[in-house]
């Protein structure tokens, strides 16, 4: 059954077998189409000690998900984005083929270039910008809802109201026993927690059927190791230090996605898409 | 169940959208990982006439199986090859990470360096070759059983043998239809042919069990359509233009093993894991 959320929960020592700026970016670039393949609308990378990449990881899943038509605006071409232009394009409903042809209901997404007090103009990938009957934050990410084509007029819609799948955000934790405490949202449900590892359970038929039966309408967090340690040593770690702090971290799935691998290490970037096109099928 | 064995058939065509040799290079290396990882015995070239890189894609895939210390020998570091280092290992049991640590009773590919009417010499990764006591073809790849350390002596070792996954073989076909007509082996098991198609049978909990019971000691096939087209419109291109011959192609199943995807188009590298890892649960 279709979860509430998909959040996907990454350390920042993912890259650490790549050797160079190119080639971490080719393996960023992969999970990104992955985390939109399936539908993610989080990820969440936690600290590792080992090599704290996060602000780059941040950087690459941030330039990747952001429309083409908005990334000179909304992303400084830092040198750390250098390679960023190989990775290929997502595809996603709120990345359009051709931005400048805008038609009345379409939803895009747009950021605030100017703002009166009666009003903000917003691009929304066309040469003219889109005027909103609303003051915004200049330089704000907002969606709209085209209302009218000459002159271009739209009005702010509220996430619930996007049917299609609109891109994931990214977000930061110190470490992952926090990125695993219970938010506020989660609390709503009792969400359903998945650990990979190449010990866990093999999944099988039956073991999809029940996670499926078990994750409708809930939070899933998927959770991913680093290519050098496993989850359960990085919870280790992260208890050791004290860095856990009281939260102790508990999954409801330890799965094996990979049963009988052919290769001595699979990817990071082939674990996730392996795991979540599964889970994909519990899902739907 | 275990199939008898697992040969993914995939087109000519298949990199047609990469623009350069480096993109290139890197999806065949993708795929020449997700073959391994999901333990393929064969890969299939079928000739897709909108873009022919048959030979292009075999040289590369060629290159990623055959072990690092063999490399050298049996593969000319031609212009086509030239990102080929990029492409990560496949760590796959007959690509030791140490090849100079040999141990007796180890099984390693070995390619024949000088032949004797006493017998053959055979690199092995060694400084030292391995005398074996047959004659075997010059310049031969051949897999071998270490049989005694000091002097390096060896055994031929047949493919049944071999417990453990130890690479795929690429062929090709002239098409597509070629590619899916029963071959002897074939004729032994009835063979499954599963297509993949966005326009397929989502695949869910009961297809993969159903699956599962049929795969068993079968010759599974899988067959990939092209970044820009689909496996039934190269068949009916095929059967337009009389290259498909007599052979109507019949497939047991016809899935889509991303139900929901979340963008518009799905890399044909990232289908192959996904669907791979899917089957891979029915198999085993």
């Amino acid at each position: 059954m279709k979860p509430r959320s998909l959040s996907i929960l990454l350390p920042s020592s993912l890259a650490i077998d790549a050797s160079d700026l190119r080639s971490k970016t080719a393996k960023i670039g992969q999970i990104a189409r992955a985390a939109s393949v399936f539908r993610a609308d989080k990820i969440v990378i936690y600290r590792d000690p080992d090599l704290d990449e996060t602000e780059l990881i941040e950087k690459i899943l941030n330039y990747a998900e952001t429309p083409q038509y908005l990334r000179k605006r909304l992303i400084p071409l830092a040198g750390d984005l250098r390679y960023a232009g190989t990775i290929p394009p997502l595809r996603t409903p709120h990345h359009p083929l051709d931005a400048e042809n805008i038609e009345i209901g379409d939803i895009r997404v747009g950021v605030v270039v100017r703002v009166h007090e009666n009003g903000s103009w917003v691009d929304i990938g066309s040469k003219r910008s889109a005027f909103l009957n609303v003051p915004l934050q200049k330089g704000g990410r907002v969606n709209v809802r085209v209302t009218s084509n000459k002159p271009l007029k739209a009005v702010p819609v509220d996430d619930d109201e996007i049917a299609e799948y609109w891109g994931y955000s990214v977000a930061r934790a110190g470490t992952l026993s926090e990125a695993l405490a219970p938010t506020r949202t989660q609390t709503q449900t009792p969400g359903l927690r998945i650990a990979t590892s190449r010990y866990g359970e093999s999944i099988d038929a039956d073991l999809l059927r029940k996670i499926g039966a078990e994750s409708g309408s809930e939070d899933v967090l998927v959770v991913f190791g680093a290519p050098h340690k496993g989850i359960s040593e990085i919870l280790d770690e992260e208890k050791k230090e004290e860095r856990g702090k009281s939260f102790i971290a508990e999954f409801d799935y330890t799965l094996n996605t990979l049963p009988d691998q052919g290769t001595e290490t699979v990817r990071l970037e082939e674990a996730i898409v392996a795991t979540l096109a599964i889970l994909n099928l519990a899902f739907h």
